[in-house]
């Protein structure tokens, strides 16, 4: 655990790549796909590719491949995860998938260990969808379950389109779409992350398996009131969209908390915005997630019926429309116990969190390591890992790659 | 009452009017101050004083005057309002008080009346503050109620200073400050403006007079919580602000009705304001408004209290900052009763919206008249008055004009 080459490797590597993207007031990280901090993280990756001897690839998708072996052989080992980030996010959301995965493949090399299989470690693109608002872009695309026709159509806030934003970053936006050869060829695709909560640090593991990814979706709620003077209308002459909006984020929280879900409304707009003016129109996001769907369609259909209910004391008009659903994702079975195994009976989690590894696990069998979040803030400038925990997240990472390439 | 050439008039300036800033989507008007909107509004009102050979002038901070008289000798009488509008607003809102202001002159030289006092018509610029965030700029510039310096230092949301914007449409802003000498000519001020409530609609009557307008006051409530990832933090150990502010806006409006006081939280704005992740921060701007100080402060302070209460059960620090006060404005009770008398007795009611009116009666004697709203719907397309009602309207500042400068 945390032997020197390994530690060494993996310090260098985080300090190249903790100044790319950092906003100098919020200390947290703006790396939006296909911009100038993307395309340095992306030359970074490239860098350590070659520095090590692996064949770098780029796919027609715009994701990142360093190869040790045949990348046209079959039943290859995968490891990796992503480079951008949300606005303001943490360092080692994405990151600390990529840097452990070499910092991995260098322990193993540096035990001797030689894989019998292909090795792989991959940057998918855009993963967090900060920029065009569809998450996981990379891995969708060349799992067939985004169309090439939507994501062209996909826009920025400034207006620029996805097309627009690949090609000013020097790519080909003509060239993407579902790349089925290439993800037939791999056998295992393990993506470690920090863990986006603290369900490790309550079980003191520095290192879990992940068991499934719960189901969850956005769901945009639209009040729509009356647009008045707020210095002359009386309270009863009004139709105040903001009070439906506030007492449905109050029953949204305690909705979910009676079912052991999530609910949150972390996004809002509001027409016309002005402080003297009684709304006419106040859109909230829902972002809800659940053990299962029908826990999960249980909790959204208890709001929504809360809001409207409200709605009606207010005068106010509440439409709904679901933005975006994923079902739950299980994890393969066998891969998750051997992992499990390899790691000697580390804790099997679930997780709330879309990932890449929840994308390709339809086309692949994949699995996921978790490394300890001891706050378990995530998304933010002060998401943190310690030092110790993400060494051992490098040594697990090796110990798996191991036990699935070189046997 | 709505005599042939009074209506007429009236009609006809109306028709030119309502083209002008119309957005073709909402039907709002957007005539923000020292826009191309604001500049044909402008010449609008020059080509009217200059039809009915009224002496023009622009003064020294952009209000523009349209003069029957000599402008240079004392106790004149003036009446107006403005032309520019909320983001949306309803196409009464100021310009029913300039439209108004001109039959009326057409009215009294129908009748053959001889003013023996010197007669003007004002537009003030930018009384609605939409572009610069501060209202009745003209009015205060020339009262001694705003610095230059102040001035100067307004940008609007595109980062253009005032100064710029005043040069860009033509204006020299260097030029702008108190205007004393101007202010003790006027012997006497009358805005009409539309009522922007229904409590002349509840007493029947097409207008009625200003008794005072409510103090009121502007207060901007900053929830600090902490960023997180919204699919995967528990709810227990979330920081969340959005909670704290959804249970302010409820408990703003509970405690307003309780006192029978004004609260509206109009404006928000959200950090990071992404779907999946917990706001670190909410800003929300609260507007109250109260019959006196005292009970302004109380309801205030209460909703204060509520807010810091729920923060400390959420782990969301609360801070609030006032950021704009304005006193309760008796208007002049002499010319008050004058008015009533002149009108046989029609109702005095207060307002709870700020007006040029406002800013002007600290210098000179001051009165509004209101016009009947329906509906009371204000600062919103929706805006609206009777034919009627306008016309009445007319016909009582004709009368209020002839009883003050005529005899």
């Amino acid at each position: 655990m945390g032997a020197p080459p390994t530690g060494a490797s993996f310090h260098e590597m985080w300090r190249d790549l903790a100044p790319i993207g950092r906003h100098a007031e919020t200390g947290g990280y703006r790396r939006y796909a296909w911009t100038g901090a993307d395309t340095d993280c992306r030359a970074w990756f490239q860098a350590q590719a070659e520095t090590r001897g692996l064949t770098y690839e780029l796919d027609r998708n715009g994701n990142q491949w360093a190869w040790l072996g045949d990348p046209t052989a079959e039943d290859a080992v995968v490891t990796g995860s992503h480079l951008d980030s949300v606005p303001d996010g943490g360092a080692f959301d994405g990151p600390l998938g990529v840097v452990s995965s070499f910092a991995a493949l260098d322990e193993l090399r540096a035990r001797g260990a030689h894989p019998t299989k292909p090795l792989a470690i991959v940057n998918f693109g855009d993963e967090e969808g900060a920029r065009f608002g569809l998450a996981c872009v990379g891995s969708r695309l060349a799992a067939g379950q985004l169309a090439p026709e939507q994501a062209h159509a996909l826009r920025d806030g400034d207006g620029v389109t996805l097309p627009q934003a690949m090609e000013r970053a020097g790519y080909d936006p003509e060239a993407i779409g579902p790349d089925p050869e290439r993800l037939a060829r791999i056998g295992a695709f393990v993506e470690l992350h920090i863990e986006q909560g603290r369900a490790l640090d309550d079980t003191e593991n520095p290192v879990g398996v992940a068991s499934a990814i719960w189901p969850h979706g956005r769901w945009r709620f639209d009040f729509h009131g009356e647009a008045n003077h707020a210095g002359t209308t009386r309270l009863d002459d009004r139709r105040d969209p903001m009070l439906t909006y506030a007492n449905t984020v109050l029953a949204a929280r305690k909705k979910a908390r009676l079912a052991g879900a999530l609910a949150t409304f972390g996004k809002v707009g509001v027409e016309p915005n002005g402080v003297n003016a009684i709304a006419s129109l106040v859109r909230g996001w829902l972002d809800s997630r659940a053990p299962d769907e029908e826990t999960l369609a249980a909790v959204v259909g208890e709001i929504e019926r809360a809001a409207v209910e409200r709605g009606q004391r207010d005068g106010v008009d509440v439409r709904v429309t679901r933005e975006s659903f994923t079902p739950v994702v299980e994890f393969a079975h066998d891969l998750r116990d051997q992992l499990s195994g390899l790691l000697g009976g580390v804790p099997v989690l679930p997780t709330g969190a879309g990932h890449d590894a929840g994308i390709l696990s339809a086309s692949v069998p994949t699995a996921m390591l978790f490394v300890r979040n001891p706050t378990g803030v995530s998304h933010s400038p002060a998401e943190t890992a310690g030092e110790d925990d993400c060494l051992a997240g490098v040594a697990a990472l090796a110990q798996v790659l191991e036990g699935l390439a070189c046997h």
